[in-house]
């Protein structure tokens, strides 16, 4: 297992009248010899600074470098041994939030993490409105939002850590596809029309400097390659992260978020499914919805004869916002409560005086909060429950299909990673009883959380990683949800509670 | 044999639900139908052209690439069928004089050539002034000078051969090795000083736009690498041109301009000095001297009794200016008339109204010139002999240590090749009659001219002379001539007419 970048301590002879080839002649020959690698490659911009270091510091020199097959690219050359100060970064290029992992390379620990919102989101809060942005020359102003949030939040890991810019030698992203175009400058717009095609699905790899990074200027940066134009590095990435594409069991990767994104496979074979699940979970998941931070609320349970909620919440902090497990609960409550109908839709009639309009629109007050000491309220409305109900159709119609297509029975699923936005928040016990996860033993079920940014982790400790996620994009064989002709049957028939 | 650049005509299917893999993907896929190449490297700024163009022209596309080993690197995409459209340019980086010509790597055919003094001859004539200004911060003066010279070339000879800059994709130059540095943007400086170390023997393969080269943002730049400081890329060339190194017999290659550069040697081995014939080479061979053209003076005979000149010149032109052989003759005419003595003084007692004070110094005159049409007189100096005694002496000192060192008699030496400034005009009976070639029979020997530009040629139609240029660099053993120990006193014994 080798890292993406690696560091070599030589002690370079000095030139003389029997050995008088050229400093970065030298060089390249000491890292022959320590590494057995017959090519060595040198952007002419780290020419000049090796030779004046080789020759300032009396040959002893720590080289950086980028393996690639049977080349090593040189990145820096810095004086003395510096082989133990090496360091990358992993960064999940979100459609709304941007994270960032600041990882030390040799120790192979995460160092610091930050996350911020992205600087797209000016730009438009959903992806289509971002795609018709960029199509009409916009594309320069998203990709330098983004980087903007991206070198925001390396400075912070930086500060975070005491860790200096110029010792991040690797670059590690993962992004949707129209995340991981803008990320390039490149117009993602072709994307939004039939057949959905990216301009580009495996990504050259790519020095920090024609990106804008501020990090190494010839840092190597690794981009996750996409399979269509809704099937992105990201959920790539969570591949890797899993290692669904090395085991023999068959296991299932489920990605929810603005988008279904569902892999069905083992190391022989990979079958995946993307597409929105409708413009209603464009957005966000629920008004209310929240991390499961302390004071979010966890447990709803609705008396049947005053319709009165009562919650409980993460830790003893004051009470706000449902995570996953919270809004999955009030929904079933709702539902045997006589609030809400199959289709999701309340019963105004059911007279309570939890009803309520908030921001012009009705909704089932939770919880009332505390104005006073800045606690909002936290509530429900029908959208959420739309919402929940479209995403729970998608699923149980991706999985229908994916299994179908390989005559696989559900309990030949082995093992089940969550990731993305929405798996984060769920109790799988929540997420299977409303039949958003499938129904399996819980005992299968591993939470991956950021799938995306743990798989970008992975390549920076394990170059070989790289190759596996551009084999994982080549193998995969992938279906379009939205245009599969059994979904919307499936859909339909699936979104009820 | 394979050019340094290739286009490929491609059909790419369009993109549809059933494929609907990147533009680039598609393309790339394409090329390795093709080619059988494994790899396919997109710089970033190829990508989004590409996806347009292949987009826009229904999939019938050229592409043009480089080939590295197992790799194919894209230079650029153009919509329809222009196979027939790839031309090179090749480079002789001169201290002085900078010559381009365009070659059409379809017909392997020179279309243009062009030639100018050096922009940085403003910065000093000689090598010296120059390291030393580059040594004090000058060194992106110099580089841009350079650059500036190029570009007028490149751009003269598109406008002669009617050729679009942008048709351009591959470039080719050889350069001694400060020339070389400056052409990179590095200072050369170091070399002054022993050991004349270069910061780099082997350069890593450019593109355009890293240099400057108003040509293919992404054409790929071939650097001929040196052996030393004062063993540069241009006699590496020069190897390549003459084609030395690949054969079985044992051949020589002279380069005399400023430098005295000598390789002896075959397919086995090679060896090779080099070094200043001495601060007089310095400047020129000749205040007087001329290339072998219409109305150049190519004989010269001087009256025993009256000491009065007669001469015969190329053409029907007016007479004027001394080519090499014309130049030879006079020394050796004037040595026959008591006119200099054997070190190449004048003997001023002699009686004659042909001497003259020309510039501040004594000259004798050849041909007085015609004021009123233009015609300037010409005339030769002591320093002119003394220029080309040091540079046979250190001809017959560098060819002598060479033999000695492999123990081969003269007669061994089965083909010579002369190159370089005096070579070209030289014609090889007056060089062998004064000593600056050695004693060995006419038919042995080649002309090649400008060495330097002409294995840059070589290498644009022969992709496999790039790596065979890297070979010479590295199993050539090279000895510093101004060092070696018995070349003072082969040189002084050798100083004499």
């Amino acid at each position: 297992m080798s890292m993406l970048t690696l560091k070599y301590y030589l002690e370079v002879p000095a030139s003389s009248l029997d050995n008088n080839k050229g400093d970065i002649d030298r060089i390249s020959a000491g890292l022959k010899d320590v590494t057995g690698t017959r090519s060595i490659e040198w952007p002419l911009s780290t020419i000049e600074t090796a030779s004046k270091v080789v020759r300032s510091s009396g040959g002893k020199i720590t080289v950086t470098v980028w393996p690639d097959g049977d080349r090593l690219n040189v990145i820096t050359t810095e004086a003395g041994d510096t082989t133990g100060l090496n360091f990358g970064v992993a960064i999940d290029i979100g459609t709304t939030v941007v994270a960032v992992e600041l990882v030390d390379l040799t120790s192979g620990k995460t160092i610091a993490a930050e996350g911020d919102v992205s600087g797209q989101v000016r730009y438009g809060d959903d992806l289509l409105t971002r795609l018709h942005f960029a199509g009409q020359g916009g594309v320069e102003e998203l990709r330098s939002a983004l980087i903007d949030t991206i070198n925001g939040l390396i400075a912070r890991v930086c500060t975070d850590s005491g860790v200096t810019s110029t010792r991040i030698s690797a670059v590690s992203a993962a992004g949707n596809t129209s995340m991981t175009h803008t990320f390039l400058g490149i117009d993602p717009s072709p994307i939004r029309f039939e057949p959905y095609t990216p301009v580009i699905n495996h990504v050259p790899r790519l020095s920090a400097k024609e990106l804008g990074l501020d990090v190494l200027p010839n840092a190597t940066v690794y981009v996750f390659p996409s399979v269509g134009g809704y099937f992105g590095g990201d959920l790539i990435s969570g591949a890797v992260a899993s290692g669904i594409s090395q085991a023999e069991e068959i296991s299932l990767l489920l990605d929810i978020g603005t988008n279904v994104e569902v892999i069905l496979g083992n190391k022989d074979w990979l079958l995946a499914l993307a597409g929105s699940a409708g413009p209603a979970l464009e957005g966000g998941v629920a008004e209310c919805a929240r991390r499961a931070a302390p004071g979010a609320i966890e447990r709803v349970a609705i008396d049947r004869a005053t319709l009165e909620p009562s919650y409980k919440s993460i830790g003893e902090s004051p009470a706000y916002g449902l995570c996953g497990s919270g809004l999955i609960d009030v929904i079933a409550q709702l539902y045997l409560s006589g609030l809400i109908d199959s289709t999701g839709r309340f019963i105004l009639e059911k007279k309570t005086d939890r009803w309520r309009t908030i921001n012009g629109r009705t909704a089932y007050l939770i919880a009332k909060g505390d104005e006073k000491n800045g606690i909002p309220p936290t509530y429900i409305t029908e959208k959420d429950i739309q919402n929940l109900l479209r995403t729970k159709a998608a699923m149980v119609a991706a999985l229908t299909i994916l299994l179908n297509s390989v005559g696989l029975q559900l309990d030949g699923i082995r093992r089940i990673y969550t990731a993305g936005s929405f798996g984060i928040n769920l109790s799988v016990d929540s997420a299977t009883a409303i039949g958003l996860y499938p129904r399996l033993p819980a005992e299968r079920f591993t939470q991956l959380g950021n799938g995306s940014l743990l798989g970008a982790r992975k390549t920076l400790l394990d170059s070989s990683m790289t190759a596996e996620a551009e084999r994982i994009a080549d193998k995969i064989t992938y279906l379009e949800l939205n245009v599969h002709p059994e979904f919307m049957e499936i859909f339909r028939s699936a979104s009820y509670i």
